[in-house]
């Protein structure tokens, strides 16, 4: 399949590192438009497409790419709508393009963007969804292209995988962050962790994660965890949320052991 | 330094790692002792190591090595009060020992070890903490025949870094735990995560994890948020817990633009 001619809407870390792999890949991305004019420059300048003033956009013929907030989704449907239009957001259902055009789909690439991160885009899973056999031919191509491997998930579900992943990369971040920043309130060389954390990695790598829980917590290790909680007491809001996700894992399975739901 | 006979009480996930380490790096692990007498036997056949009666215990010389639960420590230091004895603990000052002996130290390793796993022990840091300078080079001595690196940190510091290793260890795995949970419980394939997960380790390691937030609870994206929210009505465990730590990123964030604690 021929791909049609692609314009890209917005400047973020989706839209830079879309925009960077189309490139790679030899796609036919010919403009960019975001309503940030500085990031939309430097996007522009850093992959050598063309800058598009809003007032382009309708003339143009094409697949457009709408890389923005999830609220502005619903207002650039609304202004491009006899377009192809393609959202990548994990947690907005294909109905609200639907409701403007009927050639549109989702592209939800699930990772966790950054722009000074050199991503592997191959590596993504692509979640797709359209509302026609030729938008779906069209993304399962872009994927194709892309090298990247494409799944098929309805609204619901991209909803639930992106909550899912919100505890595996957000949520599992903050842990590592709340960490160094403790050892960092105590003039600690956070260096010393980096084994531990290595490990971790490794270890659900080979198991599930339920099967790779180990400390106070599981354990229901009162000792440890009130001697914790003590030394805690300079930092209140840390004390509450060590309390909070302690308390979390020990019901978690405890819960999980009588086979009820969490 | 000749490192003299060593003995082992205990035989769970650290004294198993302990005795593989010893008997790899060819040091003289003498005999094991646990309370446990099943997975005493399984230990002591694992490396080939005689098992000991506790009362043979007071009649051998050496190094003692308590990889037992905390709470046992005082008792069995008690029972070994003329011995050198060394704990393995994180959360128990060393003088917990020094109440009972005056030759004691602690030989803290920094990792999470579950039975299961191939740990290279060379990796892991270890804390140590000693009644003098004679247990201090027979700590440093062993640190280095396992080709471990030590650190000098005290009994305080080291209760501080188990509690980072908490966050960075224990609670982190939790959160991979819940997204797979989520996801198993949707009936979603949960290796979708997996190249999610590998950036979220990758990323942390050439930036501190505190720049590498993203997500909702970051951006304040209260629209997702609540969508996210509504979709976890089933599970009202996760739910709380998904509200909780979406608020504490958010308190964090703010907390830290203004250079205030958490």
């Amino acid at each position: 399949m021929i791909i049609p001619k692609i314009y890209l809407i917005g400047s973020g870390n989706v839209a830079w590192h879309l925009a960077h792999a189309l490139i790679k890949h030899s796609l036919p991305l010919k403009g960019i438009w975001s309503r940030n004019n500085l990031t939309a420059l430097e996007l522009s300048n850093s992959v050598n497409v063309p800058l598009l003033s809003k007032n382009d956009l309708p003339k143009l013929q094409g697949v457009f790419f709408l890389c923005v907030s999830d609220k502005a989704i619903p207002e650039i449907a609304d202004f491009l709508s006899s377009k192809i239009l393609i959202h990548c957001a994990g947690s907005v259902p294909l109905s609200v393009l639907t409701a403007y055009t009927n050639n549109c789909g989702v592209f939800y690439p699930l990772q966790t963007f950054s722009k000074y991160r050199n991503l592997t885009f191959s590596d993504i899973p692509i979640l797709i969804e359209s509302s026609n056999k030729e938008i779906e031919k069209l993304l399962i191509s872009l994927c194709h292209n892309l090298s990247c491997k494409n799944y098929f998930y309805t609204s619901e579900q991209r909803l639930k995988i992106h909550i899912a992943a919100v505890f595996a990369n957000n949520f599992s971040n903050f842990m590592f962050t709340l960490a160094h920043y403790y050892l960092i309130y105590n003039h600690i060389d956070t260096d010393i962790l980096k084994p531990l954390i290595k490990e971790t990695f490794d270890k659900i790598n080979s198991r599930l994660p339920i099967e790779c829980q180990t400390g106070p917590a599981i354990r229901n290790d009162i000792l440890t965890i009130e001697k914790h909680l003590s030394a805690l007491k300079d930092t209140p809001d840390l004390k509450k949320f060590y309390s909070f996700v302690t308390e979390s894992i020990y019901l978690f399975y405890r819960n999980n052991e009588k086979n009820t739901k969490f």
